[in-house]
């Protein structure tokens, strides 16, 4: 179990100086996306690290949703920048490309698949010294800031994979309430629903001690170890969050209360997958968002298709949920009651249904979309969308019941339609 | 909120030597006491440090409740031997005697007091790198594993006090259940009242937000950051744990269900005060076990008189949360309830009484001495007591309510008997 530094409260931002000072940096690499790049949070670091006589170059080119290709051009900048030390703002997207960026950067002499999962990459070892990362979060869903895991697009495939591995994980996160106040409403949904996700997947996933191979030397585990008495409190504690404030986080922008607590559960979430691991909902979720045609998120400002990567995940977890169930229906139950069902009087072997009807019912309060039908998805692309989620064996491997090819069409095939 | 490595199983000791050899230690310094060196958790350590080809030297002069002196010797053999990575096998008084001889022995030409917490010693920060050290505790309660926290007895003052700072944090804790077998009874009840003492005053702690002074720069903060989200998430935690197995821990040596939930408490309470800090139950016991004249606790192996920390600890607990809940009455009444009292009826002005009546009938039921009197206390004690309360402001200030020296007076009368 490994966790993480995060420093938590509003206005933790403007420390963000003293503490690359406190680090001894004096070349920072400050990494945005366009639509941040003028607002408050960049603002705010860029204001502090001037006040502390920090030098830095900002690279705002990251894209949301982030590719091979445009992790390539940031770890381009990162290797002519020389920096000493690196700042990330923004979602999941930045925080990872800038996780990416500090590791090729220290080790130049890689090949960009040489630390890629296996078995798109090689899957090596991390073994050269990163320098120091400051992860400052402006959505609340990824809770990369806790994690050691970089997800991209792997243009080539048209699927999602991504590296991992502990020494990618930010030295720390400054989890400041404040910028959750400049998330549109459905940017607030998308990424709860991210959160949702890593609380329920890490909480059901297959327990550590029954995932194989179990390597016997302790530097070759896999970062997601399966659920363990650590991440699940994580997971719990996220997930009562979740149920507790999402809806008006989603509802009211001023609302700073609920948009602090979902911040903060992000993180949460983030410390419990970020050991325990996700599996199907995200095994599935990377050809939803890597195939998209047409679909456009609205309030996303991006001039390419996009499905957000939380929607991704999340319109497949009643069928999910339905289908692991069996294998751990306390817990399925446990969380259903979490999200509002009545279990009083569940009976067990309903474990999967009823946390499936409590899903619905949170996504249709919601105004979610009706499933991948709403997507642009129909049957005929149930292939294609099977055949990428299986090069993602790291996380599907992590679900307490094995699938078949069979069984991920059925999947895909439930979530056409939710409603 | 900085958290900690931990890796929790059955066994997981064995795997010392090659987490040594994956950080690239040659020469490695073997912490441990005279009771341990021939007990199996020492022996599992040997075993893998030599399986994996790395030398070590023993060093098992660890006094049980360390001193300056104790921690001295340490330092010294430390220095010799030029160690690249250290293992603490055993309980606090082991891993916070390895913790110090790390940290002089990589700053040289420090004086003691140079990093011994202010106002007794000069409390510097810690700027030099320290070599990794594993913590693999045999107790259950002082969560030292995952604290950067060393405490000891300053004999010229006859009180107890400490260094602390994130540096000397372990940099990995092999938290193993099978260590917990060879407690006796007597330990694991009053290395449990540590547990339980650590969860309850994190808890009721002075918010973080309302503690004072609040340096600018992050690097001047002190580790003990008064109670927050996340330190609070650890103490329930473990005090769930501490009423659901203690006493099943304690009356069964071989209940290792209870034994291994115990451990791992310990560890979760030890992040939660490691980082929200303990005040007047642990501030107040200092002294007492600083003063100790002539009691010997059974079942402990020393040539010297001893009251165990966590007994010292525990004895003036009903006191104190009487005289602290009139800050956050509801936290008191919710830990009492955690505890196994009935407070759906209780009134929210009598939480004090009521968590400590919990309190009472939990130690009453485990058989406790019967207050600092049953220790060899008496009234006419009360004054140094008090003094050999004031230097502890480091943790005395994270109380929930200041006191004055009349009562501290009262606090030390209230616990001298207790029912």
């Amino acid at each position: 179990m490994a966790v993480s530094n995060i420093r938590y409260g509003a206005g933790v931002t403007k420390e963000v100086g003293m503490d690359l000072q406190n680090m001894g940096a004096k070349n920072v690499c400050l990494m945005t996306d366009k639509n941040l790049s003028q607002l408050p949070p960049v603002q705010i670091v860029m204001d502090s690290l001037s006040k502390n006589g920090i030098s830095f170059q900002v690279y705002d080119d990251v894209r949301v949703e982030p590719t091979d290709g445009s992790f390539m051009d940031a770890i381009e900048f990162a290797k002519k920048g020389a920096f000493d030390a690196y700042v990330a703002v923004g979602g999941g997207s930045t925080m990872d490309t800038c996780k990416a960026a500090n590791l090729y950067a220290s080790s130049p002499h890689s090949e960009f698949l040489d630390y890629v999962n296996a078995p798109i990459g090689k899957g090596k070892p991390v073994t050269v010294p990163l320098k120091p990362l400051i992860a400052v979060p402006t959505t609340s869903g990824t809770g990369s800031e806790t994690t050691g895991v970089a997800i991209f697009d792997y243009e080539h495939l048209k699927v999602k994979t991504g590296i991992a591995s502990r020494a990618i994980k930010p030295t720390l996160g400054l989890v400041d309430p404040l910028h959750t106040l400049h998330m549109p409403c459905q940017v607030v949904a998308n990424s709860g629903f991210d959160v949702l996700c890593h609380a329920l997947e890490s909480y059901t996933a297959i327990p550590y001690s029954m995932r194989s191979p179990c390597p016997s030397n302790p530097i070759q585990r896999p970062a997601y170890q399966g659920s363990n008495p650590i991440s699940d409190i994580w997971a719990v504690h996220a997930l009562q969050i979740v149920a507790k404030y999402l809806k008006r986080a989603v509802r009211n922008p001023d609302d700073l209360e609920a948009r602090s607590k979902m911040h903060l559960a992000s993180a949460f979430a983030g410390i419990g997958f970020g050991n325990a691991g996700v599996h199907l909902c995200h095994g599935m979720s990377y050809p939803i968002s890597g195939l998209v045609k047409t679909y456009k998120a609205k309030e996303y400002n991006v001039d390419h298709p996009l499905v957000p990567h939380g929607l991704s995940v999340v319109l497949t977890s009643p069928a999910v949920f339905t289908f692991t169930a069996q294998m751990f229906p306390e817990r399925h139950l446990e969380t259903a009651g979490i999200l509002g069902a009545n279990i009083r009087t569940a009976r067990i072997q309903d474990a999967g249904l009823v946390l499936a009807d409590a899903l619905r019912k949170f996504l249709f309060d919601l105004n979610v979309d009706d499933g991948l039908a709403a997507l642009g998805y129909s049957k005929d692309d149930i292939p294609s969308l099977v055949k990428g989620t299986l090069p993602q064996e790291r996380v599907t491997k992590l679900a307490p019941r094995a699938q078949s090819e069979e069984d991920l069409s059925a999947l895909f095939e439930a979530s056409m339609k939710l409603y």
